[in-house]
C-alpha cells in the first residue's frame, strides 16, 4: 500500500468535508449535548475550506493521506499565538485528525503528524498542543504514542 | 468580615494588576517552561487593563472582592463564540480566578463566582468554561466545588 502525504488541493475539498463530517459525527455520539452533527456544520465547513485557498494561509497547514489516489485521512494545524502567561510566543496546535475507518492501524496518522512536524519545526515552533474530549479515548491514546502528555484540563458547568 | 462584591473600577487597576502577577508567578511555580513570571508580563498587564475601560466591554467582566476597602481577590469573565463543532454558539468562559492567600477559604471566589453567574445567565448563556493545568490542584479543587467537570483535555508535545 502507497501512502503519499500531501497539502490539500481545492479539488480535495469534498472529502475533506465529508472527513470532517464523521468527525463532527463521532464527537456527537460521544457528548450529544456539546458538539452536532456533521450535516449541522456541512456548509460552514466548505465555507471554511474555500476560504483556505483564498486567503494567504501562512498559519494553517492542512495536509492529506492518499491511498491510490483516494484520500483516506487528513490533518489540519495551525500556529497560534500564546496567552500572555506563556514563556513562549507562539505554538502550533493539531486542530483536525481524522484518519477514514478503513484505513486506520495502517501508520496513516503518523506519517501525516510526521509532515506536519516538519512544517512546525521549519516555524521554529517550540511545542504542540492538541484539545481532545475527555471521552474520545482514540485520539487520547494516538497522542500519546507521539509522544503528547496532558498538561491542562478544561472544566465545563452546565447551567 | 463584611465581603463587598463589584465591577473593578479605574482606581483598582494597580491592585489587579498585583495579583494577576502573583496567579502568574504561582503558575510558574507549577510549570517553569511553560508559564512566565508575572514580573514579565506586568507591562503589557496593565496596558490589558486600561483597554478594558476605554471599550465598550460588552463580553467581558471583571469582578473584584473588597474586604474594607482593600481587594482580596478578582475574577475575569468572557462570553466567547464557540467552534464550528458545537450545538451552541456561545458559551461563558472564566479567565482569571485569584483571591489573596490571607484572605482563602472564606468563600471570596464563590461570591465572585455566583455574582458572574448571573451576568452569564442574563446573556443567556448555557455553560462555563474554565481551563486549569492538571497540576493545579487548588483550582481544580475550587472549580469541583462549584460543579465544573473535566471534559476536554489539553495535551502537549515539547519539540
Amino acid at each position: 500500500m502507497k501512502i503519499k502525504i500531501e497539502e490539500v488541493k481545492k479539488g480535495d475539498i469534498n472529502s475533506i468535508v465529508k472527513l470532517q463530517m464523521r468527525l463532527a459525527d463521532y464527537h456527537k455520539e460521544i457528548d450529544p449535548r456539546y458538539y452536532r452533527s456533521g450535516k449541522e456544520s456541512e456548509k460552514q465547513r466548505r465555507e471554511r475550506l474555500k476560504g483556505y485557498f483564498s486567503k494567504k494561509r501562512k498559519n494553517t497547514k492542512i495536509l492529506v493521506a492518499k491511498v491510490n489516489g483516494k484520500i483516506t485521512g487528513f490533518l489540519k494545524g495551525a500556529i497560534h499565538k500564546l496567552h500572555l502567561y506563556c514563556r513562549e510566543e507562539r505554538m502550533g496546535e493539531i486542530s483536525q485528525l481524522y484518519i477514514d475507518e478503513k484505513f486506520r492501524r495502517k501508520r496513516i496518522g503518523k506519517l501525516l503528524f510526521e509532515e506536519l512536524l516538519k512544517w512546525f519545526k521549519k516555524r521554529k515552533i517550540k511545542f504542540i498542543e492538541v484539545q481532545v474530549d475527555s471521552k474520545n479515548k482514540i485520539a487520547i491514546v494516538a497522542y500519546k504514542k507521539y509522544g503528547f502528555f496532558e498538561f491542562q484540563k478544561r472544566m465545563k458547568l452546565d447551567l
